[in-house]
């Protein structure tokens, strides 16, 4: 069977009106070559504070640690044992990468028209020069084409972080990570800007593994004697202090629930030494979250850390797949989010404080036009994150688009996070985006919405302008 | 830098495809033209009681009194008292109309892409001539040229609502409103139709701030002394009565929830009678306003009021707003509702009785086609109210009608409220809808599911016939 | 008034830009006569058993049965007595089918824009060769048609059978059921597949009516006299085997609420005892239902029946209706779902075992891309069953596809049921699925997404291979 060589569409994700894709044709081009502001992610440091940092094979770099893969082949059948997944019992699994890349080409169609499938084709594409579709008999090839260019100094780490144009690149780190990494980038030498994000999540969901031994550290680290709620604030504001001094423009918090209404101090005390004495009652987790919620709102009136905070996961749904394998095996399932009432307490207190920047993510999209744009629409602190996870998508991004900017209009939007792992897949991310709203821009002026100097403008916010602003990065 | 004129694409609204735009068009030239029909909206009567009736500056008219307006430029961080809305304190404020009308077309750009954008456009293109487009260079050009229109007498709200081509306009009053304002109106001579509708809100829940007031009042207007859950009853049949002598087709009635379980008369006098005497239970407001909603329904059912329902509006989610400014001001917040336990026993008491006609509006669409279209495909007193607030956009009316008239059908919506105090937008919303509709139709007939002729009855229906039908105007 | 005849658009359900509709149509020609496989639904069997089985005239067999049908125009004030439709009592109801005929017709414009307009659409032009639109003027000329279409022997149910094209259909049976029609079918020696589902609902769900006769009935056809839990279960594991040999695929099972918590077995011995007794505690049939669908899923694993859940519908809305005309009047109205919570114990204990297979049915399209794509993305066990219902629409298959896909893939779909009592119906319905999937499956082809290999791979899944395969139907 005679093959056509894989390439990428150069007006993918474009509608097929001609007259919306020849405008958004010309949006995007305007926009293309912007550098990536990449203000949420997890990309590893090791990356970058090792400048001769190699990645390994092509199943370590693009399947073993890829959660959005590797739960797909599971949904199929396909054991996390035979994609390499480690297991914590140390347990035998698939060791041979050229195995792993196998098995995972002969399923690569389970990710037809999802965007792990667009993202995975751009960087096989665009970033590893792969000529031939990935499929069970180009398997092999495509494996010898990816480690050939791995080898090559030019796919280090660094060198591509100037070939994806990234102008900033945040990750996420522990409020006890003394930031060793990021200590060593700068002190490097080298241009690249990468800057830390003050996730205190395992200090202050008291219900977290390990909480005990994570206060221990927290003493250690800030220098102050965390034995008290009071000790524990003075700590916190300690290690921000820290983190923004090491350039962090934003902290970063993840719940369950939107609540946040406060404790007075009593509680708060009560509920921390029953926390210590590990004698915490039914509920507690749940308060001291909602009030520190609040809490970390007032600190960030008073540091100007930008505050982000990502609702609705409920984490290890299978039992199973977390004993054996751990976190973030693709088995974090989203729930219904309620931010009218949870953020009201907050809001209350600080919403109307110019000082205070809340982004606000969700996996909840019927939150969207009821609850999430009217808040952005009326409250000055509050921006609207960009679609999160499994929204990060073609129809996702469109329906963001749609259902948020009606209400809350443009300038209310936080613009794009790529919040990945996976460093690679980074330009198709924010391409995908910056095609997706190139498209819905070029939508509106199709329909005599917007004009074409007002397109202009909303095409280089979305791409870059929101996201500098929203995050106070320059 | 050379400018083209500000105008409006006559093809705005419609979808690119050039097969369906055409086929919008023609749709949308066959209903253009209509009366326009306003079952329900704020406008003040005192624009028309007073023949003479002159509107202030362009600030007074088109910026302070809107919250779609202010609230946006508060989410950004201009303050309220910039933007001349007036303090409850009686605090300084801007007072400078031209600075005040200066600073909303700086910020003009935060409207881009939303409905409020769309209908200042039409507004200041169509209504008041403008020729250029409005932002910090063009303000004072532009106020000049409103304020010279509204010096003309054209311009006052009578001529006006002939040029609007208003058939009918419906306003919203209190359940204790003498209606001098529609009384004068009919009694001028004035050949515009304005009719009153009933809304019993602030008698009917318990909490309302002022409700004893309320009541007096009620006892004086109606002439029924409120002693009792009986004697307010009859009274607000009097009220009724009253109302619908002075042509009122309609009842309104506003509730965070759908709930509409009937209490039994010893209890609803328990509950009013400890309301009377300040001394209400925790529920006591929610039970009775549930009971109360059955009862309207059972009043109308009697009387042949029209009974319209809105549901899910979180009232004064901002307090610091609500204290400084009072109601209106941006920060209601909608939240999520259920109507299908909550309207069960109102339902399963009145629903199949072809007397009444209950209009259904939701801030929560994702009740549009799970609940409310298999609601209203099925009871006969149901109809489903057009998209409301956030939602009356040209995406909302898309989602609208998607989601509602495949399960219900296009007989089971009462088409269009234009639900708005700033009169002069009242043709730019109906016409935003009717240019929706239309291409709406269009579509349907570019994908053969309705052919031409019930195409052009349908978009008559969207565009005039529903609204009159689903609100018996005659 | 010249009349053009009826037609059906070769190309309906198509979007309108011409690229995308050139490929949809190539799509759809390439699956349109595939065999359908009808994996869930609701024929009579009798159709079948009897080979000289006639249908009744047009209004027994397109009005009297199908609440669809009924449902909207009694929404619209038509007495459900007009339309022939039984009352309980016994009491009067319209009997001349002539008149029954009209009644729908005068009132067929209702269906513009509605599935089951387009369905009614195909039958009349499609089955019974139909060439003038149905109207008041047109009534009784139609149903002479089809009138005289049912005297042919070509349209009794088995020859129809031949022309649908029909590979297998499944009819969904009381556990009770001993399956004489079934029985019959295969004796008859006819090539036809027809294949029985198990469906325990009425001896499962404690609180059903007449539960304690049908537990009688279930000792009787099992052969194990149902004293207990334990021999409940016994029974039931016997009546699964009975389905099985007479080739059911699958179970079925429908709950108002996805809840699975399973109890120990002394507390279902006891709640069980309870039902016996007729001394049942409040929440003691919830509680027994989510044990139950747990315990299904065990002895899915067991037995290979593939096991569908059927979650969301409040039954029997309208007491008035359900009292004068009992079940299934088109007063069963969704209401919201909770699968996170509610499917996490029967997950966590079979949901990572390949051998069981959970078809997943939802009301709540809110759940779609935040519950159930991510579920299905992840648990080797879970497959998403087609839009039901309500949703079985050109916008419902739309959002479907929209937002399942991109998250959970396609190959974890479980492609088309018809679900449908109204055997006359199922092409039209297939069909409009097939073409709905041809037309998104173009939309991905046209924004580059997916290549013409990958697409017509997809549209045939989606028209064939996936319910096979979900269904384990070979």
């Amino acid at each position: 069977m005679k093959k056509t060589p894989w390439t990428l569409d150069p007006e993918r994700f474009f509608d097929p009106d001609p007259a919306q894709r020849r405008i958004a044709r010309t949006l995007y081009d305007s926009v293309a070559g912007l550098p990536l502001v990449c203000p949420h992610g997890h990309v590893d440091l090791r990356l970058f504070s090792d400048p001769d940092f190699r990645f390994g094979n092509p199943a370590e770099l693009l399947i073993i640690p890829d959660h959005y893969v590797t739960r797909m082949l599971y949904s199929q059948g396909v054991p996390l044992e035979a994609l390499g997944v480690p297991r914590l019992d140390g347990g035998p699994v698939e060791t041979d990468p050229r195995q792993i890349w196998q098995t995972f080409a002969d399923n690569f169609y389970l990710f037809r028209g999802t965007p792990s499938g667009a993202w995975l084709a751009a960087e096989l594409v665009d970033l590893f020069g792969v000529r031939e579709k990935l499929n069970s008999d180009t398997a092999q090839a495509v494996y010898d084409q990816i480690e050939d260019c791995l080898a090559r100094p030019e796919y280090r780490p660094r060198p591509l972080f100037d070939r994806f144009n990234i102008e900033v690149l945040c990750t996420t780190d522990p409020a006890t990570d003394t930031l060793p990494h990021h200590r060593a980038i700068r002190e490097s030498g080298w241009h690249g800007v990468i800057l830390p994000t003050f996730r205190p999540d395992a200090v202050v969901n008291l219900d977290t593994a390990g909480w005990r031994g994570n206060i221990d550290l927290l003493s250690e680290v800030s220098g102050v004697e965390v034995v008290s709620y009071a000790s524990f604030v003075q700590a916190l504001e300690q290690r921000r202090g820290y983190f923004k001094e090491l350039g962090a423009p934003a902290t970063d918090h993840a719940a369950v629930l939107a609540d946040t209404e406060p404790l007075d101090d009593d509680e708060a005390e009560a509920i921390f030494a029953r926390a210590l004495a590990g004698r915490m009652l039914p509920g507690d987790p749940q308060r001291f979250t909602a009030h520190m919620l609040s809490e970390m709102a007032r600190m960030s009136v008073e540091d100007g850390l930008v505050m982000q905070l990502h609702v609705g996961s409920m984490r290890n749904h299978n039992d199973i797949v977390f004993q054996r394998f751990g976190l973030d095996k693709g088995c974090d399932i989203p729930r219904t989010s309620d931010f009218v009432y949870g953020l009201r307490p907050l809001l209350n207190r600080y919403g109307n404080d110019p000082r205070l920047r809340l982004i606000l993510f969700t996996l909840d999209e019927t939150t969207y036009a009821r609850e999430l744009a009217p808040l952005a629409g009326h409250y000055p602190a509050v921006r609207l994150g960009p679609p999160w996870w499994f929204h990060d998508s073609l129809n996702g991004i469109a329906r963001y688009l749609d259902q948020m900017t009606e209400t809350a209009g443009l300038q209310n939007l936080a613009g794009f996070n790529d919040d990945t792992r996976a460093y690679p897949s980074i330009p198709a991310r924010h391409d995908l985006w910056r095609r997706a709203c190139a498209n819905w821009v070029a939508g509106l002026i199709v329909r005599g919405i917007v004009d074409e100097e007002d397109a202009a403008a909303m095409v280089h916010d979305l791409a870059y302008g929101l996201a500098k602003r929203a995050y106070r990065l320059g």
